[in-house]
């Protein structure tokens, strides 16, 4: 059992902190609700970045970059979206910070104080509408289509890391448009980079919908998500696009000059994935031994562990397993070949085993001599344990089993939450699978605020989406019994 | 005359303003001092920062990430650190708004002050000795090689888009070694690896040197520099490289278990580069007629701008241009074919000329006839402008050009450096070279930091650097005429 890591079963809380921790992931940092995200856990965050970056600039998309403060009023103009940040921003007052006159360090000038306060961004989209007021002119000006990777600022009170942290990282793209449908286009385009990006990339399954009224974002005409299960049975919201309409454009009073030289506001979306991902990535693979990586994301795909004991076989060793590295490295698989001589092989096994590399070769002596291998799969601890293989071909047989390795951690995440997706078609039945089971369930719903409400008052679970890909089934709510068009789906969440 | 570009003869500051607003590269935003980085200067600091984080991790450095926010009793604790930010840095003092009991809008909400104050950093030293402590135990744990990528806050009250403004994007790097000679040959290294990448992808010579006590970072026993001369005459500072001794680690009571059991400090070191980067990129090639982009980090290297009347002769060309571009993108070049039909060719020309697009080809129906293109090089208006080229071979011809661009570019910023740069040997003649020439001044100085001061406060020039590449060479101080071992180099700096 990976260095005494609780098991998910005992407490899977705690399991999850202790990956987080023991991993190399990241850690609490001495600010209230902000992390620090570690090498490891970075260099994960950034095959995420990459292959996001690729997708977005494949779908005509640019970067950029927008100021971190935004002035307290710019923040009241879209009166819902002033309500969904105020309670928990970060508000810089002062610009200046002077010696005590005790000689007891330093204290905040007061004659330093700003005339107008500024929020640390929560989101960016008030300081951007009011930059693309001056970029936007005509028809011709459209579409704007920009992205920004950054760290934005929530005051949470209940923190945890990843999974809600007072400071994250994040992309927010921010489009704007002719038409209210190019608009709508384009937030369903960026629903389905992120889940192909989670599906393919992630190896993490995702529901697509759209949030009820109550769920969506602060300012948004329509908000698009994933939605991923969790081990635990919780669902965990790893990605959102929102349509916003005009309301932006109409709080910063952005129009253009359309075709035909009328006058119309623009329309706009935005969307943003952050390193909330890792969350969803480190609970969906993750066993009792440790983490689990898919390939596609692993800053070491393989690792290579020597065991010797005379300096004479190490050389032999290394001489084999260094050539091995090159081969993989030129068809760009990362290799790491492990010749530190401060740790024990045991110790090293453990600790890659811990960091989720998905193959594991040691190479001995025998092996040497018989032109052999010893490979473990991190995706099926025990099963493949130690299984003998061929130095003959092996470059090819390790990209092909990494291939494998991506698609098999996706079938499992996909068949446990088929197993744990429950229609039911009364509260009483949804209550009992909930306490028992629960997972993604398959309910109809009156389409009310109110019900909604009242079901999550009293069971905690919430609607976590309309899904964009199913058939109409008419029904009765099961809270109401009202008459309702299709199933919508519920579950206790992050 | 691009757009309508003010002359650099005429008023520099007043060409560099509008360059940067005019190719679209940042403009000022409604938050003071912050700026807005647009698209196309955006996709110049990206490449930028591709270059030197793979420069980072060939020499061993991973990145992490650290949180913005800093409590006001971290700042603290290394007390030259914060003399040297405590007057520039913006405090967090609140962590909600309200909606005003009058109903005019969201205030601050006075119960949600913080009881310790958070200052968004200006610099990450302190929070990352902070989080040092809990890595570092024994020798085992070092080198630590860490590299962030990350926003910082310094409130400036005099900014300018790239070279002064009050947020701004950066690196910083801050590793921690076992012993202070290791430490000082990481600062140097960090230092030739910024200098490299200046001269070789910025096209930027560039002057590696000290800086005096009196220039030093708040924190450091040593400060490299790499320092570069603009067109106007005047310095700018493009990255700084930091030995930290063992300052930080004793403010954080950083320590570790040494090899033959004793227990020492940890030695450090800081480096960091900035979106400054980009001022001193436009300042050193950049025209009357507009931007000048080196090919290294253009984003567009060549464009095609088809010429025509006719729906046919653009189908012709099209085909023409959109195979050469294919051609060209495959061996790595970065090809934007123009056939945008809402604007003329001559509106084009103009704007890729502003916009510093190394090579600019024009196509036209006699060209598809003639088996040939028009070529125009960013790099040297007018002399091979409108220079005719076979179609045959033409990839090929255009990967040389794109090579040999790259090199005139800092040929010429050399020989302009050469030119500029100026021994002197007297009081007198140092002030007449600062007023009737500028650049670098290389003089004898007694190593005084009074004498610094007074040449400062009567000339406006500082001391630069103390070169690392220089001869001995004895002499008498032009202020004070006490001996000098070494001359240095002054200038007046932006």
């Amino acid at each position: 059992m990976g260095k005494g890591l609780t098991k998910r079963a005992e407490n899977y809380s705690e399991w999850y902190n202790q990956i987080v921790s023991k991993a190399d992931l990241a850690e609490n940092s001495g600010v209230r609700g902000c992390m620090v995200i570690k090498p490891y856990g970075y260099a994960i965050w950034e095959k995420m970045q990459a292959e996001l970056d690729r997708m977005f600039k494949e779908t005509g998309h640019q970067n950029a970059y927008f100021p971190i403060f935004i002035p307290k009023s710019y923040f009241s103009k879209e009166a819902s979206h002033v309500d969904g940040f105020a309670k928990e921003c970060a508000i810089v007052t002062h610009y200046r910070l002077k010696n005590a006159e005790d000689g007891q360090g330093v204290i905040v000038d007061p004659d330093a104080k700003l005339e107008e306060e500024l929020i640390v961004r929560p989101t960016s989209e008030t300081i951007i509408w009011d930059t693309y007021r001056k970029w936007i002119q005509s028809y011709r000006d459209l579409p704007i289509l920009v992205n920004q990777w950054a760290n934005v600022v929530r005051w949470e009170m209940r923190t945890r890391l990843f999974l809600r942290t007072s400071e994250f990282l994040w992309q927010e793209g921010h489009t704007a448009h002719e038409t209210r449908s190019e608009a709508i286009a384009e937030a369903e385009q960026m629903l389905d980079v992120y889940a192909e990006f989670a599906e393919n990339f992630m190896a993490v399954p995702v529901l697509k919908g759209t949030k009820t009224e109550s769920e969506r974002f602060a300012g948004a005409l329509e908000t698009y998500c994933i939605e991923a299960l969790m081990q635990d049975g919780k669902a965990l919201q790893t990605g959102t696009s929102h349509f916003l309409g005009q309301n932006f454009a109409k709080a910063f009073d952005v129009k253009f000059a359309t075709k035909d030289g009328g006058q119309e506001y623009v329309w706009a979306t935005s969307w943003g994935v952050s390193t909330r991902l890792m969350g969803a990535l480190i609970m969906t693979h993750s066993d009792d031994y440790g983490l689990v990586l898919p390939p596609n994301l692993a800053p070491i795909q393989i690792v290579i562990v020597p065991i010797y004991k005379t300096e004479e076989d190490l050389n032999s060793i290394s001489e084999y397993a260094n050539g091995l590295a090159s081969e993989l490295k030129e068809k760009g698989i990362s290799v790491k070949y492990d010749d530190d001589d401060q740790r024990r092989a045991g110790w090293k096994f453990a600790e890659y085993e811990m960091k989720g590399v998905p193959i594991r070769l040691a190479v001995g002596p025998k092996d040497i001599e018989n032109g052999t291998v010893e490979l473990s799969r991190r995706d099926a601890p025990g099963k493949e344990e130690k299984r003998q293989f061929s130095q003959d071909g092996l470059g090819d047989v390790l990209i092909e089993m990494l291939d494998d390795i991506q698609k098999s951690l996706f079938d499992r995440a996909h068949s446990y939450r088929s197993a744990q997706t429950t229609s039911v078609d009364s509260f009483e039945e949804f209550k009992q699978v909930l306490e028992e089971k629960g997972g993604f369930i398959l309910a109809h719903w009156d389409g009310t605020a109110e019900t909604e409400n009242k079901i999550k008052e009293e069971t905690k679970a919430t609607i976590r989406c309309q899904l964009l890909d199913t058939e109409d089934e008419t029904g009765a709510c099961i809270y109401s019994g009202e008459p309702s068009a299709r199933r919508v789906v519920f579950a206790i969440a992050y």
